[in-house]
C-alpha cells in the first residue's frame, strides 16, 4: 500500500471500531506522548499488538495540524474504505430491508451522523453519488464514531440509474419532498424493500429523482420553519420505519 | 453596548434570521469584498438599511481567522442572545406543550441541529445548564440556521432543581436511558406538558436526573451498535410525539 493511498482516521472510538471490524489495512497508529492512558487507549494498544500493527508514541506537535479534528491524541493511517458495488448488493437476497440514498449531502458532520443513524436503525446500505456529495473523509469517519465499519457504502456514478436498477429489482423508492401530500408516517414500510432518498439541505431531492420515486413524503412541521438538518430528518423517518416493524 | 459583550455570527441565513427576528442589537455587518452579490446578500443589505444598521465591505483577509466557520463572506457583531428565566416560562399558561432539557451536550454542531429540530417540532423552549454543556456560540448560531431566534433558551444553574420545579408545575419528565424498559413510542405524549431530557453522547443522562424522571424511555436499536448522535436521537423521539399529536 503506497503512502498516498492511505487515509488518516482520528479519535479513539473510530480507531477501535476500525481495528475490531478488521476490514481495513492499518499502516500504523500514532499516539501523542501527552495523553494519559485510559481504558480505550489500552484497548487500542492491545488490539494493535494482537494484529501486529505498529503503534508509535509521538510528540504532541505531530497533532498540531489536525487541531480542528478533536483527534483525542490518537490517529491511524489506514487503507481507504472499500465501497460495495450496487450490482453485488442487488445480487444478494433482500427481505423487508431498507436502503438510504443521499442526494447532494454536503456536510461531513451530517454524513457521519447519518451513517450512525443508519447502522442503529438496521439500514442495509447507503448509496452516495460519486460527485456532488461529500465523500468519505476523516471528519466523516470521526463523526460516524466507527459506524462506517458496520454498513456497506455504495458509490454510483448516476443516482437516477441506480434508482432505476433498484426499481427493476422490486425495491420501492421513497423520496422526501417538502411539498409532498403524504406525511412520512402515512406510509406502511413493512413487508417491502425500500430505498429512502434524502436530499441536499437547501435544494432537496433532485427533480430527476423525485420523478422516479414511487412515494413522496414530507415531515410535518409544527412551526413555520422548514429547515430540519438532513441527518435529523432522516432520523425521524427511519425510526418511524423501525417503530412500524417492531409494533407490527 | 461595549465591544466585549458582542458576539460574532456568521453565514447568510443566520444573519437574515437574526435581522428578521429583530430581538438582538446589531453593532455592524461585515461583508467580504470578494463575494458575489446574490438574493440573500441583497436581502441582508436591504434589511440592514431598513433598520439603520451599518454594513461595511472589507477585504477577504478579514475573514481569514474564521476560515473554519463556513462564514460565506458575511459576519455580524450582535448582542448575545437573551436567555429566558425558568420562572417566567412557568408563569405562562401551557397546554400540551413540550420542553427539551439538555444534560451535558458538548458539541456545538449537535446543539445547533437540536435547536433546529426543536423549532420544527414546535418545542416550547430548551433548557441548558450553565455548566457542563456547550453554550450558545458562533458555531451553534451558524448550525442552527437561524432557528435560535425562534425558540427561548432557558439557562439554569441546576438541572435537578429545574426538573423539580417543572414537576411541581405539573410537567411530566421523561428521560432517555439505554437500559429503559419502555421504547419511546410506547408513551402517550398527548394531553400533557412534558419535558424530555437528552443526555451527553457518551455518559447519557445523569443519575440524579434519571431519579427525578417520571418515565424512562429508550430507542430500540436494530443493530448491536448503540451510538446514535444526540440530535438524531432527539429527532426520532420528538417527531414521534408530533406524529402522535397529529394522528390523534
Amino acid at each position: 500500500m503506497s503512502e498516498e493511498q492511505l487515509e488518516v482516521i482520528y479519535g479513539k472510538n473510530a480507531i477501535i471500531e476500525a481495528l475490531v471490524a478488521g476490514e481495513r489495512e492499518f499502516n500504523k497508529i500514532l499516539i501523542s506522548k501527552n495523553i494519559h492512558s485510559d481504558a480505550k487507549l489500552n484497548q487500542i494498544k492491545e488490539l494493535a499488538q494482537q494484529k501486529g500493527i505498529i503503534f508509535q508514541f509521538v510528540p504532541a506537535e505531530k497533532f498540531q495540524p489536525y487541531a480542528e479534528f478533536s483527534h483525542q491524541g490518537v490517529m491511524a493511517m489506514i487503507s481507504p474504505i472499500k465501497y460495495m458495488e450496487l450490482e453485488d448488493f442487488l445480487a444478494k437476497k433482500h427481505e423487508n430491508e431498507s436502503l438510504v440514498i443521499l442526494d447532494g449531502v454536503e456536510d461531513s458532520h451530517n454524513l457521519g451522523a447519518i451513517i450512525r443513524t443508519c447502522v442503529c436503525a438496521g439500514v442495509s446500505a447507503i448509496i452516495i453519488p460519486s460527485r456532488r456529495n461529500v465523500q468519505i473523509n476523516s471528519i466523516v469517519e470521526k463523526t460516524s464514531a466507527g459506524a462506517i465499519n458496520h454498513i456497506p457504502i455504495i458509490k454510483v456514478n448516476s443516482l437516477v440509474s441506480a434508482v432505476q436498477k433498484l426499481k427493476n429489482s422490486d425495491w420501492w423508492v421513497i423520496a422526501t419532498e417538502a411539498s409532498a401530500k403524504d406525511n412520512y408516517y402515512n406510509i406502511n414500510y413493512c413487508d417491502m424493500n425500500f430505498a429512502l432518498i434524502m436530499g441536499a439541505e437547501h435544494a432537496g431531492v433532485s427533480k430527476s429523482l423525485v420523478k422516479e420515486a414511487d412515494f413522496l413524503v414530507k415531515i410535518p412541521m409544527l412551526k413555520d420553519f422548514n429547515s430540519l438538518n438532513v441527518s435529523n430528518a432522516l432520523s425521524a423517518i427511519i425510526f418511524e420505519t423501525v417503530r412500524q416493524k417492531l409494533v407490527k
